[in-house]
């Protein structure tokens, strides 16, 4: 397991800021020889990346809640990797760890800055998504800003994305009426297997009717993820006091200025609170959603979904892919086997 | 006090359902016999009227949160009035009440919707402002969905109108940093006497410089009674955590179609709550407001501003001058004074 002196680090850099949709040549290659962990810090080696919306919005320069890159920066990315050499006492080599470690082979990162993956975790991968940041992002986006009460009907847009295909079986444990929207037949099948009671084809004909139909009650709680249309055609059907979570708006995120697609006056006609929120700011309550979201796992209460591209080369690619809604589940970048244990 | 028979009411009903921006046109008068109350019902002689916002809504037929007024209906309005007849015990001749009882000069409503104008008003109009409907929407809509905490800093739109002089002084008593926003230097040197720090013209020349000047901490609550360009503006300031409180969008009840100026994904960076609510769902903590709002203006922490306007012929005029911005504080019109007491 060791590091070899001049070992090379191969990485993935954004090459030019995307001018609406990235494309490949927004990204660029390039190696370098792997450092040592100085005290405090570990030296990881990436087996699996992540490929998710936000690092559209740090590839711009607009403000927003994270620095955005700049040109030549390694993208951002949660990472799932072995523990190399550790100048942390908390960890030693062999360990699976998670962290913000980037599209990268190796990275170095201060002890504190990482998360150990529980042994019990099968496979390793639910750390990056179901019992990680995804599923932290449904669980606390859902039961906290949501809010949803038995018998509420529970819309959800970008159903079989990372984040939906989560939200839908929360909302279904939580004993509510659940409708996921998604692009494609494809996808809106495989909804049934998330949780969802229905599934709607937003590249359907219809998406306004087929929503009055499956929500013949109203639409108590909506959790965005996609915005633009479909958020439109949700919000004409909200009830008084209903709850709207704001978690992505993956819709506008090529868009050189969003849409501005609502109107606030709506919210006085339901009394409806729109909110958005950052997985982050729940960090402190990060054990918990991870007990509680390993446990329905365990219990086949929660099923997950990987979708999985292999090689660190091909990461721009399920970028762009999941960009386009290529993806059902969480899009993940395989680019190692860990190491035969000792 | 006593009513002939055969005494006529006039009142001021829809002709037409406005297409924009309402003109005279849009009303009629006409003139019906004083009806007689039946068990459990107050006849009631209208002395002053309300004028509101809220009235342009009822006159549209788009799905609101009240059903709206159809040709020939009289308009909605609170009215304050001394009670002609009782048929309720709990009322008699000579009392001041107020109720949900129209444009008109007599009005028959069931004893149990209306509300007894306590004898230590003074004016007895106050019931129909700062300690009725519109000092109740500021203390609810503030004190419960904006939460202000001490050095927050509030924005109000619609700063010198009948909602917004209250909300000023409110969260001035609440140790809140106060800009008010309102449409001409007269309205903003207004805002001064109630309770903003900062008054901000958005007819002046540049309404993003004067917000950042005048919130050098970013905006932490937003109370909206606009909408629209200057929602826009202050929504590009907001903090992590902002609230933002749609109270009403009166830039927007001319219009055919709401334009819609807000993208929801900048919640998300701000972690920001955007959320309506109506004063009528408050209804069971009336009482509370009204003691608290009445022991603020007794003490003159909470100064009211009306701007009245005479005669029951001139109330579309009235109303169209509010909605172009003309008044101060709240929008009356006198039709009657009281009778002598006996």
């Amino acid at each position: 397991m060791a590091v070899q002196v001049g070992t090379q680090n191969r990485r993935v850099t954004m090459a030019s800021r995307p001018v609406g949709f990235p494309t490949e040549a927004d990204f660029a290659f390039d190696e370098v020889e792997v450092g040592e962990p100085g005290p405090g810090e570990v030296l990881v080696r990436s087996l699996w990346l992540s490929v998710d919306p936000y690092q559209r919005s740090r590839m711009s320069d607009a403000r927003s809640y994270a620095r955005g890159l700049e040109v030549g920066d390694v993208i951002t990315s949660q990472t799932l990797g072995e523990v190399v050499k550790s100048e942390d006492p908390r960890f030693s080599p062999g360990d699976l760890v998670v962290g913000q470690l980037g599209w990268q082979e190796y990275a170095i990162a201060r002890g504190g800055a990482l998360r150990r993956v529980p042994e019990f975790l099968d496979p390793p991968t639910l750390a990056l998504h179901a019992v990680g940041a995804t599923g932290f992002t449904a669980y606390f986006g859902l039961l906290e800003v949501g809010r949803p009460k038995p018998g509420d009907t529970v819309v959800v847009s970008g159903a079989a994305g990372a984040v939906g295909h989560i939200v839908g079986q929360l909302a279904k444990i939580g004993g509510c009426h659940t409708v996921g929207i998604a692009g494609g037949p494809e996808k809106c099948k495989e909804c049934k297997l998330h949780g969802y009671d229905v599934g709607i084809d937003y590249k359907g004909n219809d998406l306004r009717s087929a929503l009055k139909e499956a929500c013949p009650d109203g639409v108590d709680v909506y959790f965005d993820n996609v915005g633009g249309a479909v958020s439109q055609a949700v919000l004409s059907r909200l009830n008084v006091g209903a709850r709207i979570v704001i978690c992505g708006q993956v819709s506008q995120y090529n868009l050189d200025r969003p849409e501005p697609t609502f109107h606030p006056g709506a919210l006085i006609v339901y009394r409806a609170r729109m909110e958005g929120f950052l997985v982050t700011d729940y960090a402190h309550r990060f054990e918990e959603a991870a007990v509680q979201m390993a446990r329905w796992v365990a219990e086949g209460k929660v099923r997950w979904s990987e979708h999985v591209t292999e090689g660190l080369e091909n990461t721009p690619k399920a970028f762009i892919g999941m960009l386009n809604g290529e993806n059902r589940g969480k899009a993940l970048v395989k680019i190692a086997d860990p190491s035969e244990p000792k």
